[in-house]
């Protein structure tokens, strides 16, 4: 079983409160990419620009994780950099140059062809559609978005939501997309679009799936955040990469794809960028599977 | 097994983008009380002026709510007016009229003083102070408070604090009284004040317990929310009640107290006041509990 993930790699700058990092390995897809990997194999699509060293691939070495699919072009990578409020609940884009990133056109190698589960990171929704149409078998398609495109690529972006088994977007966008703020609605909007599935995340207070019934996961209650960047993504890999690998996707199923992305989103905020997912063992994983049933049984 | 409650009870005139109630019976007590007496006996203390009449009382009526401590003070009823915003989620107050809440002096009948459970509802500290002294004996004291208090009386709340063994205050206030953000430091440290238990209710991102572990309850997504007013303390209501008919107190009843607290305030959203607790039937509760169970399961 495995996934076939595209997206952005970047080269992102981070601020808050508890400190800096720069020019570090990020972008979405490497951390669904790192997430997904201790569940199942991922075929990574993305593209690079020539500053990417070997030093910077390392950090996927010795993972399942295959980079076939990730090209390298002329010119520089995507960079972002973002600064955090002081208590890490609110973000201002300090700069985003999207370099290589800008002229990316997602080209699967053919052994990418057929997938268990593609995903669809958050880019352009007319990318998103090819990569569908390139992937000529798949069992479960997954798409998250942005603000961005729901402002300024609607009818594109509601095309891609009609193909796909899953979106995942946050609260406040489930509710921009379709125009209700009671999530509740809003989610029976956003499903009559197409999806089966809707995931809406919601930052420190967790999670919820919208299919034919609803499941909330709250968020791990941390004593130590750092670092936002990457929860929605890690969450998402930890989500899609537990799903790949079970036999079939069910209600139960999904629940526990829903814990196990956000126990990945909840390790990715203990340390910067990445840090946190290139050292966690999958014995820290399964506890906090654990602790997450103590969080909120009471059966 | 009972409760003994004392708070306010009031007239309120609401506003919500949904309509407008004007001098409805309610003060936190009230819904508190409507809340607990699906669940147990509760004895009521407050104060109420000459213009509450027979039909105002009849509210309490055929329910399990003793109102031999409604003490009838020449004067008015104090009064309070709100209005909510657009999405109900803030509010503004219009008017405070404390009127005969002003001196009130709680006086528990004789037959109150021995309770299985106190309830202290959001007043001055050095009433609740003196509700906890003349109770003589008692298994579970809680407490309600707000930002006033945190801000004007904070060594007299603090008092208190230490005396009780559960205080509920939503998030914002936790991180006031404690000086930290950080929901979990703020719990350690509010729980170093000296209480067994902490609940911090989290609005429509449910409510979490912190004792020496954490249990989180998700809010019930409701698709039709009208009026929060008085969510909170049918919480409580629901919370206190449910544990006063337990023979003991114990991390798997105060979950599902959690829970059955999480049933009953978000019933009480539903529509304008009390109106939905008047017509609330024990069945919907019951129905709505195993919801949560559904909500949340993943084993």
């Amino acid at each position: 079983m495995s996934i076939v993930a595209v997206g952005s790699v970047a080269f992102d700058t981070i601020r808050t409160p508890f400190g800096e990092a720069k020019d570090i390995v990020g972008g979405s897809l490497t951390y669904f990419a790192l997430a997904a990997s201790f569940f199942t194999d991922v075929n990574l699509v993305a593209v690079v620009g020539e500053d990417f060293n070997e030093q910077h691939l390392s950090l996927f070495a010795n993972r399942r994780i295959d980079l076939q699919g990730l090209e390298r072009a002329p010119g520089k990578t995507f960079r972002w950099g973002g600064e955090y409020s002081i208590n890490l609940n609110s973000r201002e884009t300090l700069f985003t140059e999207l370099n290589v990133f800008e002229g990316f056109q997602p080209k699967l190698p053919a052994s990418y062809r057929k997938a268990d589960v593609v995903y669809l990171g958050n880019m352009h929704p007319s990318l998103q559609q090819s990569v569908i149409e390139q992937v000529e078998s798949k069992r479960l398609v997954g798409m998250d978005s942005m603000d961005l495109w729901i402002n300024i690529t609607p009818a594109e972006l509601r095309d891609v939501i009609s193909r796909v088994d899953i979106l995942k977007i946050d609260d406040s966008e489930a509710r921009q997309l379709s125009g209700e703020y009671n999530l509740r609605r809003a989610a029976a909007k956003i499903l009559e679009m197409g999806p089966k599935m809707l995931i809406a995340t919601r930052g420190d207070h967790g999670a919820m799936l919208f299919d034919d019934g609803i499941f909330t996961a709250p968020a791990y209650p941390l004593d130590d955040e750092r670092d936002p960047t990457g929860a929605g993504d890690s969450f998402a890999g930890g989500f899609f990469g537990y799903l790949a690998q079970q036999r079939t996707v069910n209600e139960m199923t999904l629940r526990r794809a829903m814990v196990y992305g956000s126990v990945m989103g909840s390790f990715c905020v203990e340390d910067f960028g990445t840090r946190r997912l290139e050292r966690l063992t999958w014995d820290e994983i399964e506890k906090r599977y654990r602790d997450f049933g103590s969080l909120t049984s009471f059966a």
